[in-house]
């Protein structure tokens, strides 16, 4: 593409920015229509509001050009629509794809007596940066979900039309696993992986005036473990110093997964874990991050994890073991003096991108079973797996969404982890090859899971009209 | 007491014998009525219950002459009775003063589903011993209570009546620690300390065919550690490596508790802990102990506990650590990557003669706080302190003692240690001046503080005997 066509398809930004600023109030409209059909995926009795809710996206698509249909699963429906991008036939071949993900289901509401407008009658309310809307799904994930679907909307509806290949995969089972994704990827990988990248807004902003770009995502690996001892629960008195206690034996065991500066101590843990690269530790300096006042906030006084390692740096790029529940003998009233015959545990570990989650279960299963003691049984069973995330930051499509939030914002966009997971970015690249943009507007106050989530209104316009620049970057090669 | 008089004390034995025989049934179903009450004193919701096994007892004693009386505390009342022993007045001046103590509550039955029958509905079934009775109490310590409360009643009904004077003390508080019991005896101190010896039926034999004396007791120190550190829940991949989890911490703490060896590593845990004397220790030598069959029936192919030190020794002459209990987190089905805002521990040690259980929580305490993690809060509660227990071989009431369990059994009866903790043991001695004669008829097969509990009906009975030869042989001055 040369400078004139550069500077036709910037010139077209600008109309589709144009027309997004001037139907604002339709497009709010749209999305408070999408929030009242309460598509609670955990809850049988919605499952007829999850198809509404599918169907409600399908139309959509269909009225912007799109073909969409919706994909029959074990559980809710996948809606697939496809847009084959310009009309001229010369450019078809030519322009980027871009595969849209996100889902349409929503976390129940409960408990309802703590929202303040019910979870989802939307309403917009004030808020310390101005105007939100409330309502079960505002940003997590109908409202971030909205900003590419007007992006789209105002591309196809301003001269020129949709000015990419666009792909649109809209799930109904994230809030609960997304159980049947793996074999839908699967089922439809052909198609699917043809398209260069995956967009997925459904992370946050590192602050309301700071757009951010989400480039590592932690890998899990999730077991439970029990250790068996004795065939039933013994008397401490009459068995103590002769009978294991598995209770005994498993403190002793885990308790040794950290050494005294915080650090895992499974050998070759670390063997695969990146060091930071010095641009990147500097960038996240720059934040100013007060993990201070982030441990306040739920009621702790000094941070835990590696020794002498920064606090973004223990939340996003290394690798952590928590124990996430233990039992074992009498969890009672008062006292009793019981050895019990078995205890467990459940552990995962947050993984970084190198790391193989199988080759750190079978380290920590050898680990335990070196410490099993004479006399024991030690089980375990997984209830998670998946690798970490990382994705260049010298990618074009990171290159270009940088360039574009910088421009929507008047400020740099950061590069920023996450500590949790999404598993479906691991599916992208394991059934379909691609790499994942995680482009999101949400912002940590923003009660997601909780009651009265809310979006505010400036990050959700300013959302959409990045979403529209980047399709008007990404079609003109910039 | 002359020759006459010792032939005629012995006649009377044997009559007392005999009806024992003649009226064994109803002597069972007296004890399957005190068993069907659920008094198990951990648990608030049985205190009702509590109450009525004490009232039942009270009138049972009743019944046999007895004044008796429910004595309230601030927990479970405790039943006072006493006989003043036999009609004759010139006699009654020289007779021994028995002070008999039991405890009525029993330990929580759960877990339920483990149970063949229903706890607190006590069955007779078959065993490898002959009959047996199945439920929650049946050995401990209610079945137990049962050998005096019915060899008491034989005198009582044939004959010369009761021949000595007895004080009852029943308390409901045993399986929690007896934590109001020191009052008590501290209250009727002067009317209990006038007794010559307390006799306690809550111990074992050595096997099904040897009577035994328990001579020493381990103490206890049960305590409640609870570990605080977020205000709430936390989402693992996005606190983790920066919050604090409980759990891990925890673990790690009380992973510390012992070292490879299986020793306490409390700093002076041992000092006060005696060795055992070279008589004393070829005893238990030639008792032939097979600590490889013990385990093997609990289904532990290994011994834990010191290394190198011999078994009955670490049964019954050294201290332990046991963690009875653990929580915190997530322990239901599936995974949650949630790192808890709290985690606890329920511990005991069981400490010897000389340890002081005060100078030993002290120093655990002081070993929580020097490894409390910052930001993190301990709090803990104590459920149960008492010291252990070692009485002389060379007491005439043990003496007394060995002779009729001989007579009973055809057998010499052995002088044996006891793991467990009757706190009671050493109130006796600090409160009211007290020997303690501990005359025991439980088997080790007997599943005590689990679930199907069960008492052999031959312990039973030859129990019942031996305690009505008791009687009559301290009674004649034998």
């Amino acid at each position: 593409m040369d400078h004139q066509q550069h500077a036709a398809a910037a010139l077209r930004t600008q109309e589709v920015l144009r027309h997004l600023a001037a139907t604002r109030q339709a497009a709010h409209g749209r999305l408070m229509d999408f929030l009242r059909i309460p598509s609670v995926s955990a809850q049988p009795a919605h499952a007829g509001d999850c198809r509404a809710a599918a169907e409600w996206a399908a139309r959509d698509l269909q009225a912007m050009g799109f073909t969409a249909t919706l994909c029959e699963t074990a559980g809710h429906p996948v809606v697939l629509a496809e847009h084959p991008g310009p009309a001229s036939p010369g450019l078809a071949d030519d322009v980027p794809h871009l595969l849209y993900y996100g889902h349409y289901d929503v976390q129940p509401a409960e408990p309802l007596e703590l929202w303040t407008s019910p979870p989802f009658d939307p309403v917009v309310a004030d808020g310390r940066n101005g105007a939100r809307i409330v309502a079960r799904g505002a940003v997590d994930d109908k409202g971030q979900v909205s900003m590419w679907l007007e992006a789209l909307r105002a591309w196809h509806e301003v001269g020129g039309g949709v000015p990419v290949r666009v792909t649109v995969v809209l799930e109904g089972e994230e809030e609960v696993g997304s159980v049947n994704l793996a074999g839908f990827l699967t089922e439809h990988r052909e198609k699917l992986a043809a398209a260069d990248v995956a967009v997925v807004s459904d992370t946050g902003m590192w602050d309301i005036d700071t757009p951010a770009i989400t480039t590592r995502l932690r890998g899990l690996v999730y077991v439970e473990v029990r250790l068996q001892a004795a065939s039933r629960d013994l008397h401490s008195g009459l068995f103590g110093g002769s009978a294991l206690n598995p209770i005994n034996a498993l403190t002793r065991i885990l308790g040794e997964l950290h050494d005294a500066d915080g650090r895992v101590t499974l050998p070759g843990f670390y063997d695969d874990v990146d060091e930071v690269s010095a641009a990147q530790a500097a960038q996240w300096e720059r934040l100013g991050f007060d993990e201070g006042a982030f441990l306040a906030e739920i009621g702790l006084s000094a941070p835990s994890g590696e020794a002498g390692v920064p606090a973004l740096h223990r939340l996003w790029a290394r690798p952590t073991a928590d124990i996430n529940g233990i039992w074992g003998g009498y969890q009672g009233a008062g006292a009793k003096t019981v050895i019990a015959a078995a205890a467990g545990a459940k552990l995962s570990f947050r993984l970084v991108a190198r790391q193989d989650p199988q080759r750190i279960l079978d380290i920590f299963r050898t680990w335990l079973a070196e410490r099993t003691p004479p006399g024991a049984r030690i089980e375990t069973e997984v209830f998670g797996i998946a690798p970490g995330f990382e994705v260049s930051a010298d990618s074009p499509w990171v290159t270009a969404a940088r360039r574009i939030l910088g421009e929507e914002y008047g400020r740099e966009a950061v590069l920023i982890g996450s500590g949790g997971s999404i598993p479906v970015v691991e599916s992208f690249g394991r059934i379909l090859g691609l790499d994942t943009l995680l482009m999101g507007f949400g912002l940590s106050d923003d009660q997601v899971h909780s009651p009265n989530e809310k979006f505010d209104i400036r990050c959700l316009d300013h959302g959409t009209n990045a979403h529209a620049r980047f399709l008007g970057a990404v079609a003109s090669g910039r």
